[in-house]
């Protein structure tokens, strides 16, 4: 009896262990990554790319499987897969994608944390972790008020309420946001004073930034000094040494929500000591946003998509990094909200081949050669008469106009009648269909690039593929499956133990 | 010390159960379902349809969740995601995946179950089963010699080996063979003898292949009547009653290799329970391909691949219903080999919307529409003033060419000049780019009417992107996870428990 009774309590044990370890090891320390339109085609170009550029062959499998080819993301051991249409439309927006993340409710695109009529707030994973004590981090690489990191702290029936939105910022009381801008804060005196009453430092210089790995502060904004395009860090592919990296801010985000860090612990180790004790006691919650793979991808841009996409995946491996030290608290989660643009890993001219070293010709993004280059130039009897115009296109997207075919030259000669001689002779359907509303000659040049590269796009707008999530650490395997994006939101809860269903009233 | 005794042992026997339960149920019967060419775009499209087509919206979540507009292996609970490259391609083609579905091995383009150079070959998991003392089957809707099917018995060092490869089938020994023809059987008569001499009969009408349902025969293969295109079963749009669905074709077997059927139940219960005794002592593996999801997706047809993709997740439901009656012994793997066609869900034209009631407007194939509709037309002056064809474009794709966009009534004429007049003034690259090889006017029908819906295509080719992996059933969990589609191989060979690790030499 008594050993049967030893064996009931055993067993007992062993499944209430076996439960906690699968279902509830409630981590501390939760990571959440968004690519923004960085769905399996973005990924896996991206992966095609670094073989490429670490100087390997993207059509040799033994190259396309080392380790250092291959992105942090993918490595994880854990993967699902979400589908990812809103309430009314089978390609969401980021806004209703977002609440889906943070708040696992449907609602309609353009819509943040609320129903689709817009009557009924929601609060988010990082409201109700914060409510519990955790500190909460919010990065983006586009400006903060933006649909996706907004979806974290504020509730709007528009995305475009940025005064709305940046007021509930300052309101959150989160610890910490960095990376882009702020829109409406220059002009906006209401946003201002929030600001400020609610005790935030705005820092906008890199040394002060990176400063806060040493002496970290609470409630504090770091927007980057350089600003490319509506309050958005500028495309890694454009980045000045001066901006801070997605991934160093990642890193500084750590040190202030958690005090880990490693320079710090050389230089001051009994503050840290100090610090890491306090700010560990209920761990974080901290949101990563890669908001321009989105942005490259609208336009067609596979270069700066891949850049951006690299600039991700590096912030993911600063999270890693703290994993490696907190393994059993630490939870790591990526996905995407949506795929944009299309992409595809192949075309209709290069069929079975694949000719990724194409790209290194890119030195800069679309959005750097509208701003920089095209306004300089006028219009001329024709692009092959252009001579500085084909040297320029040489310099930024390694193309060597009489090297193209027949078609290539013949799209490339109306775009640049379109961009630069003030409007070409195409139907408006036609203009709509190869130029999206983008600049025509530059939205031509990527074309052309990656379709010789063997990368396609069918649109200028997002699409509805369903998209991976990979997932590593405590209670990570809660992330394997085929589910729906609003499963994300209840997941994270789950692991969280921030309550027992989502969503919750605000 | 006795107690500790105790609980050591008791723990090294959970642990040991555990690890039997999570690793090596080893399941009787294997299922292993191959979509050619269909990859999560084709997944996502068809459950958009099959919303559609079931009289509810595609732009509603309400509606697409609904369990009757999904498909059955998207509500699997087991989910992967595998890599789809080859040892020298970052597209693959359909022997090299299939050689890494079924020995484990990246081989070269075209090649099937040997080395990239030819010179080595390799048993597949169905040889390796059949060696056990499983029986074993092979269905596909192409002809039954093409690159998928053969990689389970064959091993060439070209896929176009046609008629080496039906010799190898002839000297498999495989139960059951089943779905389209073989290219060489008719004039070659090698293969004759070879198929004579190894004990094979070959069915080719419907009553006598469904009949075996009641009578089931060993060593036969069940040739579909009417064979469309390459000696492949017609796609699922065009079929004749007279022809045996994939669905169907999978219950005869099952039938066959099992002695399970509903009928027989009914019928012939004596029989049958000697039957199923002395089939399912050993088990069976069987592979079903849905061949022609690909071909449809190289003619950048969605119908024609949305059709086949339903044949294709009906067959997956006969598994289902199998699964239910021996959940414990069985396992079900859904996947496909590449993306074809770098199919979207949404077009540039049509940015956010999706309008996919404009799909039900098509009532054949390409193919169909190729063979059977446009060599009854000749040139006229232009595509408006063939009215005659322009009822026909209705009729068959729902297309009224006056509510087209000028851009479109611009590529339709100059199509339907290639088609039906000689030749057009196109650049060779712009037609190139514009019909991939395909029939002009067939090619432009349905790339407007995709576009028209919010599908885009970018190749005529297979695409890089990785594909969905679904699994349910014994030993299902094995197949989470982000990884190589050589893994497939690995992870069958261990749910089957048939070698401790492959490739194995043959």
């Amino acid at each position: 009896m008594k050993k049967i009774g030893l064996v009931v309590v055993f067993v007992t044990t062993m499944f209430t262990l076996a439960a906690t370890a699968a279902f509830a090891s409630n981590p501390k320390y939760v990571f959440f990554f968004l690519g923004d339109g960085m769905a399996n085609a973005q990924i896996q170009t991206t992966e095609a790319y670094l073989t490429t550029a670490n100087g390997d062959s993207a059509t040799l499998a033994t190259d396309l499987q080392k380790s250092e080819n291959r992105l942090n993301m993918t490595q994880m051991p854990v993967h699902g897969m979400q589908m990812t249409y809103d309430a009314y439309a089978l390609m969401t927006d980021s806004a209703s994608s977002a609440t889906a993340f943070s708040c696992g409710i449907k609602t309609k695109s353009g819509v943040i944390n609320m129903n689709p009529e817009g009557t009924v707030s929601y609060k988010s994973v990082a409201q109700l972790a914060h409510e519990k004590g955790m500190k909460v981090g919010v990065i983006s690489s586009v400006s903060l008020d933006h649909a996706t990191p907004a979806a974290y702290y504020a509730s709007v029936a528009s995305r475009n309420n940025y005064a709305d939105i940046e007021i509930q910022l300052a309101e959150s009381g989160y610890e910490f946001f960095g990376g882009g801008g702020m829109k409406k804060y220059d002009t906006d005196e209401a946003v201002q004073t929030a600001i400020e009453e609610n005790g935030y430092t705005i820092l906008n210089d890199r040394e002060s930034i990176m400063a806060l790995n040493n002496e970290p502060m609470d409630k504090v904004i770091c927007i980057n000094p350089w600003l490319q395009d509506s309050s958005a860090m500028p495309y890694a592919i454009d980045r000045p040494e001066t901006n801070v990296s997605l991934a160093e801010m990642t890193q500084v985000a750590i040190s202030v929500l958690h005090g880990d860090n490693q320079e710090q612990n050389n230089k001051n180790r009994a503050w840290k000591k100090n610090r890491s004790r306090q700010n560990s006691r209920n761990g974080f919650f901290l949101m990563v946003e890669g908001g321009k793979i989105d942005w490259a991808c609208h336009a067609n841009d596979a270069m700066a998509a891949i850049g951006d996409t690299l600039a991700f995946d590096d912030a993911v491996g600063v999270a890693l990094e703290f994993y490696k030290k907190y393994p059993n608290d630490t939870l790591i989660i990526v996905t995407g909200d949506h795929e944009t643009g299309g992409m595809t890993i192949g075309h209709a001219t290069t069929k079975y081949g694949a000719h990724y070293e194409k790209l290194l010709g890119q030195t800069n993004s679309f959005v750097y050669f509208d701003q920089e280059v095209l306004p300089k130039f006028g219009c001329r009897a024709s692009l092959s008469a252009d001579s500085d115009m084909l040297e320029k296109i040489y310099e930024k997207f390694g193309l060597v106009y009489s090297e193209l075919n027949d078609y290539q030259k013949e799209k490339l000669d109306d775009a640049y009648v379109q961009s630069v001689c003030g409007g070409n002779t195409n139907s408006e359907a036609e203009n709509t269909y190869l130029y999206g509303g983008y600049e025509a000659l530059t939205v031509t040049l990527t074309h052309i690039l990656n379709e010789n590269a063997s990368i396609g796009w069918t649109s200028y707008s997002h699409t509805g593929v369903p998209v991976s999530v990979f997932a590593t650490g405590a209670d990570a395997e809660l992330f394997n499956g085929f589910y729906d994006n609003t499963d994300i939101a209840k997941k994270i809860a789950k692991a969280l133990n921030i309550h027992e269903s989502l969503p919750v009233l605000k």
